[in-house]
C-alpha cells in the first residue's frame, strides 16, 4: 500500500487543480440551457479515467444527459467486484447573490475548496477516479474488479439510470456498489451510513379566476388561490409536526430499540447545530430526536412557493393562480408512488371551495437499508480506520441516494456508503464547499478500501 | 351646450390619438427604472392642458413624481369651484406574457383601446382635460370655477399628495373634487359611487434557518418558513370568511337596512360575474351578497407570495425565508393604521415557534363616503342622465381611492365620483382596455355637468 499512499501524495496538488477544472463546469442539469457543459463534464471525466489507465471508457448516451462508464476487471473472477457510483451534475446556484465568489470559480480558502458541487458529487466522485489511477499507476496489482459509472442526472431524479442500468445489467453485474455521496458525522468522524431516506417530490398549482383581479373589485367574494394554497398546506401538518394525510405512516418500520440506542451513542451536539444553522428551537414529529427527525423518520416541507406580485412596492392584485413544490422524505418501507398517490388524494379532498387544483409528481426515490453485518460494510470500516485512525460511526443519514434502491432492484446487491463530505458544507445552498484534506484522505481511504475488501469477503 | 357637443364630436377622432400618445407612455410609479418615462406623462398633460386653454399650467414638483396642476376661474366667486383630479401613473403591467398586444401600445378593438392605463386611470382622467378644451375653443362661457390636478404616484398609494395638498391648500380651495377613476355598473349603466373602502396593504416575512439547507439533510427538524408562512395565513380567516384578527371588526360601520335593499335593487347577474371571471362558486364573509362582500364589507387577500426554488423541476431545498404581501380592504369607519398595527400584533401572537416574522405596512388608504343628497352627486346624475339617457345608479365600490377621504381631511370638501370605466376593463390585469364609446360619452358628460352644477347649487 505504501506505494500506492506515496502516489497519492506525490500527486496530491495536481489531483486537486483536476478537482477544480472539473468544477469549473457549470453542470446544473435541470437547466436545459446548460446541456452542452453536462456533456463537458462528461467528457472530462472520460478523459481522467482514460489517463489513470481505466478499460472501456466510454460516454454512454441515454435519451438525457449521458453516463461516463469504465471498468478495470484483472483480478480474477473469484475476487469481488465493486462498482463505483457517482455523479458529475449539480444543483443550480441560485440564490447567486448570496454567494461570496462565484459558484463556478472554485477558490481555496482556509483548506476548503469554494463551488457548486465541492462536495455533491464532485469532490466525492473524483476520489475514486484518482484512487484507481493511484492503484493502476503506482505499479500494483488491484485485487478487486472495479467498474465504475458516473452519471449526469441524479439531481434531477436520475430519470434515465433505470433503464440504463437493466440494459446494461449483465456489464455491471458486481458484488456491490460503492458511492460516496453522504457526509461523515463530524469533522474528523468517518461514519458509514446505512440508511437512507426515500422522496416524493410534489408540485401544487392552485387556480382560481380565469385572469389576475383587481383586490378591491373583487376582493371579499371569491377564494383567493393563494390564501387556498395557504389553507391546504396548513392542513398537512398538525401542530405536534405529524403528517395528516391520511395512510402516510401504514408502512412506515419504527426505529428499533437498537437503532435508538445506537442514535444516542452518536456524538450530537443539538446546541451547535442550532447555532450553526441560526435557528432559535428545533421543531418536528412529537416523540422523537432531533437525530431521529431529520434521519428517520418521514418529512413533508415546502421546497417552494409562487404566486401573485413578488416585485418591489404594492401590487393590489388578487391573482388568479398560486403554485407550491412540496416534498416528502420517505423511511423503509415507504413507497414513493404510494404516498404521490396519498398526497394527491388527500389534496382534492381538502381543498377549497371556488378553486382547483393540479398535483404532478416529480422524481421519487425509495428509501433503503444495508444490512449492518455486509462484509463490504466492514472492510469500509477497516480502510477508515487505517486512514482516520479511528473506528468510524454508523448512521443513517435524512437525505436521498433513490439509486441505492434502484441498485438493490436491478442489479440484486448492496450499496456502501462511504461518505466524506460534512453537513455543513452547504450543499444545495449558496457557498458550497469540500474540505481538500479529506479530499486527499478520501483518494487513500478509497485506495484502502479496495485492497482490504478480498480479506473480508473470505472472514 | 350644442356647440360643446358638437366640438366633441368634431374632434373625437383627435382625442382618441391623443389618448393613445398618453397611453403610449410607461409611466409605472412602482418601478424606479420608469422615473423618466413617468414625468414623460405629466409633461405630456401639461402640454395638452395648455393647448386647451387652461391657466397657471405647472408642473409641480414633489419628492416623489410630480403633480400637474392648472386652474381656469372666471365664472365668479359666486359660483361652485370644482376641483378635478386624475393620475396619469399605471400599475405594472406584468405577467407580460399574457397580453394579447404589449401593454404600452394601444390597439383599438372592438370599440375598445387595449393598453396599460386605459381605464385606470389615463382614460378616464384624459375625459375631463377633453371637457375642458371643448368649453375653452368652443367659445361658451365656462359657468363655473375649474381647477385640475394630475398626479403621478396613485398606484404606489399617493405618499406625496397630502403634503402636497396642505402645501397647496388654498390654491386648491373648492366645493368639492371630481374624479373619474370608477366604473359604472354595467354597460350603458351609468353608476355615482357614493362609498370607497380603504386599504391597509402588508408585507410579511417569514426568516428560519440563516441560509437554504438541504431538505434531506435537516427536513423533519425544524420549522420550515414556507410552511410556517402558510400556517400564519390560514389562521388570518376562518371557513366562513370572517377575518380572525382580535379587533378587525370593532370600527365597522355595518350597513344599513335602506343601503341592503338599494344593493338588491341593483341589475347584478351572479351566474355572468362568476362565468367572467371563470369561477365555479363564490366564497366570503357569511352572511352577505356577493355585491355586498365585494363593496360593503372588509377584506383580507393574499396578493403575493414566494420563497424557496421557483424554476423549472426540483430543487430539494429547504429555504432560508418566505415572503407575502396581504392587503385588506377596510370600510367606514376602519382607521388603515390601526388595522396594520391589529394585524402586526396577530402574526407575532400566532406565528410558529423556531421562526422570526418581520411585517412591514405599505400604504394604507381610509375608506370614504359621499351623502347621497350633496348638490354635486345630483349634478352629476342630471349630467349622466342627459348623455347616457337614463339616471345613474348610486352603488358603493370594492376598490380603494384613499385620496377622496384626503380631500375630506384636507380640504373639507366631498368628493364626487363620476366613473366611465366597467368593471370588466381587467383593470390591474393583462390586456386592460376601456370603451371609446364612454371615453366619448365621458367627455361630454364632464362638459355638461360644469354647466348644470350651478342650478344644483342653488336648488
Amino acid at each position: 500500500m505504501s506505494r500506492i499512499f506515496e502516489f497519492i501524495d506525490t500527486h496530491q496538488e495536481r489531483f486537486t487543480q483536476e478537482l477544480f477544472d472539473l468544477l469549473r463546469i457549470p453542470s446544473v442539469s435541470t437547466d436545459s440551457a446548460l446541456k452542452q457543459d453536462v456533456r463537458k463534464a462528461a467528457e472530462f471525466l472520460a478523459a481522467k479515467l482514460e489517463d489513470a489507465g481505466m478499460e472501456n471508457v466510454q460516454i454512454a448516451e441515454t435519451p438525457g444527459h449521458p453516463v461516463v462508464m469504465a471498468n478495470y476487471l484483472h483480478a480474477g473472477d473469484d475476487k469481488p467486484t465493486v462498482l463505483i457510483y457517482g455523479h458529475y451534475d449539480v444543483q443550480p446556484p441560485d440564490p447567486l447573490d448570496l454567494w461570496t465568489s462565484p459558484p463556478f470559480e472554485p477558490v481555496e480558502k482556509d483548506g476548503k475548496v469554494y463551488a457548486r458541487g465541492a462536495s455533491d458529487d464532485k469532490g466525492q466522485a473524483y476520489i475514486h477516479v484518482k484512487a484507481l489511477e493511484a492503484w493502476l499507476k503506482s505499479g500494483e496489482k488491484l485485487p478487486v474488479n472495479v467498474k465504475i459509472i458516473i452519471e449526469g442526472e441524479e439531481e434531477i431524479g436520475s430519470p434515465n439510470l433505470v433503464p440504463f442500468l437493466e440494459k446494461h445489467k449483465e456489464d455491471l453485474a458486481c458484488d456491490m456498489v460503492l458511492v460516496s455521496d453522504t457526509a461523515m458525522f463530524a469533522k474528523d468522524t468517518p461514519s458509514i451510513t446505512y440508511g437512507l431516506r426515500g422522496l416524493a417530490y410534489m408540485e401544487m398549482e392552485v387556480f382560481g379566476p380565469n385572469r389576475d383581479l383587481h383586490s378591491g373589485v373583487y376582493g371579499g367574494a371569491l377564494t383567493n388561490p393563494l390564501n387556498a394554497l395557504c389553507e391546504i398546506v396548513a392542513q398537512l401538518k398538525d401542530e405536534n409536526g405529524v403528517i395528516q394525510i391520511p395512510g402516510f405512516y401504514d408502512d412506515v418500520i419504527d426505529l428499533s430499540e437498537e437503532e435508538r440506542e445506537a442514535s444516542r451513542k452518536l456524538p450530537f451536539d443539538e446546541e451547535g447545530w442550532k447555532a450553526s444553522i441560526g435557528i432559535p428551537s428545533v421543531h418536528g414529529e412529537q416523540g422523537y430526536t432531533t437525530l431521529e427527525r431529520k434521519s428517520a423518520r418521514p418529512t413533508l416541507d415546502m421546497n417552494g412557493m409562487w404566486g401573485g406580485y413578488q416585485g418591489e412596492g404594492a401590487k393590489t392584485v388578487l391573482p388568479a393562480k398560486a403554485g407550491a413544490k412540496i416534498s416528502m422524505r420517505l423511511v423503509p418501507n415507504q413507497h414513493p408512488d404510494k404516498i404521490s398517490a396519498l398526497f394527491a388524494d388527500y389534496i382534492e379532498k381538502i381543498k377549497p371551495e371556488g378553486v382547483t387544483v393540479k398535483v404532478t409528481a416529480h422524481h421519487g426515490g425509495h428509501p433503503a437499508m444495508t444490512p449492518i453485518d455486509f462484509y463490504g460494510l466492514k472492510a469500509a470500516g477497516k480502510a477508515y480506520k487505517d486512514v482516520y485512525g479511528k473506528e468510524p460511526l454508523l448512521a443513517r443519514e435524512g437525505g436521498s441516494i433513490p439509486i441505492v434502491a434502484d441498485f438493490k432492484n436491478v442489479l440484486g446487491v448492496d450499496t456502501i456508503l462511504m461518505g466524506f463530505g460534512l453537513n455543513t458544507d452547504a450543499i444545495h445552498s449558496p457557498n458550497e464547499h469540500f474540505s481538500l484534506e479529506d479530499f486527499h484522505r478520501g483518494i487513500k481511504t478509497s485506495a484502502r478500501f479496495l485492497e482490504v475488501l478480498p480479506e473480508f469477503e473470505k472472514s
